[in-house]
């Protein structure tokens, strides 16, 4: 059977280049990067490379970067970072972020506003605005939505949260969860006037088990784990050479690839899609959104069973973020842009990549009609 | 020129065969465990696979063992996870374990009583029970000491603890960080009587970018990440499955490991050491030591300078632990069994493992004697 994977926003494979020049620290290059002698020295090269690769990426200083073990870490370290031991502060997100956001958030202490997003999935940035307190420390918006591919205006924000941090005493921290915008936007922490910016390995045609976050000089952040010195205490324990050699790798990779044929695939997708299928809909804005990404409703077909459908078939997709696959509620991000239950139960996201080919989308498009035909015939639709 | 590693205490090169077995989980099945479809739960019934394994490896049950990114982590989730939010609580350490329990310990808020070793580097089991108090929460003692190689009674320890939780309502957790013990001794937990066990990937032969915590059954932790609910919420953020494997693949190897010859070199090694070197003398128990640990005081020999000369021979040793080999201060746990600051700063740690050859220690035995005496000319000794 064909095995066909629609799910890039879920996980990449990794590219085999980048597998090809990290894989030395899997086996030759295996020193502990704490050691003195040349085995350690090598793989602390090895860091320090993958650092001047990603601070190139976005444009900000060595030092800025800190390896973590994830970006759900990156997140945590970024949030509590900012937020562990003030008590009394605020902090603003949004009703359509990830977990690896919202839970630390909720978990913080602080108080949370969470701002709306419009019917487009888009947030305003008047209403982060208005939002903003004497006690607000953090604001964090993810910078592309991980299930509809919304791209919410990270610079219109950082510029705003720039004029207002003028009028005060305590800053406020801009946080971004950059995961599913590396691969295709502008991470310019400069351009963008992000304080903090999360990063992922696995995300990006690297390896899993690592992350970064951009730490802007001048930001104190307070650690979660405790324990040696790694990563200046930001992120203790033993580095993990081959993923952070992996993710500089991944990331210089990104500016090499050519992603026009993506979006073209996409938009062939997305066209299909609604012109073979009756009652569905695109979720999300159709302008303002990710290249790879497409988020369909499908009146009266259980999302659920559509994956299990497809995946009999060989196409793997996503009803929604895979970190809440195994919740049966439907998406909050769904409900938040105004979807009922049963549109937001009736969804699917497909998100193609860097090795999608033109026969894998005719190869859906020919399968997805009867399969929803024959769900709602089941359903007796 | 020839590289020689004797450095295995503070990391293992991967074990060839469980890089090939694990190496599929790099490329090819890549998905993300969270996901439902076929390429996600091929990631799914590897970890699964893996928690098999390392629960089979310690007599528990898999629903017992929690993956992380690191032995690191494990701790900060063993202690943090049974301290934080209790205020008042008390716990009880040593004064010679890792930076990786001090550190997490001294964060928690708890009131901690660090037990002495005696000049061996053995902790009494009296000394801990005399420190136990009505509020005592947690005890922490690792089962092997990284720098001079003790094998500490955990077993004896808890039984202790399990026959003063008898008269107690509030249970004491028993927590050990067993990286350095994993190889070589058994991790039966139901025979140590441990709540909380810590392994690590990358002190067996496995990857680096994982470790798991034994996690009693009836012990509640609290998280200190929060995020989505991989780990049962314990740690979150997607799976390194390829690492998750590799743990699993490599800690079936141990059982299969024959250790008698690497005790065999480790013996010449000593006795080799002892006869040729003036003012040379081993660290720590010489019986109750992990049998691939030799760890020395030269007497007028800063420890460091000796590490670099060898290391321009090709040979890798350690002054310490190599978490703590970027501080300049001597070690604390050979202060802590009564080294003078002079002894301390003079001392090497040798370690062998698997891979390690006869005529390794023979190069080892030829180089060190002449560079002893060349830095003690230095020094005008």
């Amino acid at each position: 059977m064909k095995k066909i994977y629609l799910d890039y926003a879920s996980t990449t494979p990794i590219d085999k280049e980048v597998l090809k020049k990290a894989e030395p620290y899997l086996s030759s290059k295996f020193g502990n990067p704490s050691s003195l002698h040349s085995f350690g020295q090598e793989a602390l090269f090895a860091i320090d490379n993958a650092r001047k690769r990603v601070a190139k990426f976005l444009n900000s200083k060595e030092r800025e970067v800190v390896f973590t073990p994830s970006a759900t870490i990156s997140n945590n370290l970024a949030i509590m970072g900012v937020l562990s031991g003030k008590s009394g502060a605020h902090a603003i997100t949004s009703k359509i972020e990830h977990k690896a956001v919202i839970e630390p958030l909720s978990s913080s202490g602080a108080e949370v506003t969470k701002v709306g997003a419009n019917r487009d999935g888009i947030i305003r940035v008047e209403d982060i605005r208005k939002a903003i307190r004497e006690e607000t420390a953090l604001i964090s918006i993810m910078y592309v939505n991980s299930e509809i591919g919304t791209i919410q205006k990270i610079r219109e924000i950082g510029e705003m949260i720039e004029e207002v941090n003028k009028e005060r005493k305590n800053k406020i921290i801009f946080h971004t969860d950059a995961v599913q915008a590396v691969n295709y936007l502008s991470c310019d922490v400069k351009e963008l006037k992000v304080d903090l910016l999360t990063l992922s390995g696995h995300k990006i045609y690297g390896p899993k088990g690592v992350g970064a976050l951009f730490v802007r000089e001048g930001v104190a952040l307070s650690p979660s784990i405790f324990g040696a010195s790694q990563e200046k205490g930001l992120s203790p324990g033993t580095e993990n050479i081959f993923a952070i050699a992996g993710l500089g790798f991944a990331i210089e990779e990104i500016e090499r690839s050519d992603n026009r044929e993506i979006k073209r695939l996409r938009e062939k997708l997305i066209n299909g899609v609604l012109s073979s299928v009756s009652g569905s809909k695109l979720n999300g804005s159709r302008e303002e959104r990710i290249l790879n990404n497409a988020n369909f409703s499908f009146e009266g077909v259980e999302g659920e069973s559509l994956l299990i459908a497809l995946d009999m078939e060989g196409i793997a997709a996503s009803t929604g973020s895979a970190c809440a696959s195994s919740s049966l509620s439907p998406s909050s991000v769904l409900l938040a842009i105004g979807l009922s239950h049963e549109e937001a139960h009736s969804s699917l996201r497909v998100t193609l990549g860097r090795f999608t080919k033109e026969e894998e989308i005719d190869y859906f498009l020919e399968k997805l009609p009867p399969i929803v035909a024959k769900l709602r015939k089941i359903a007796g639709r």
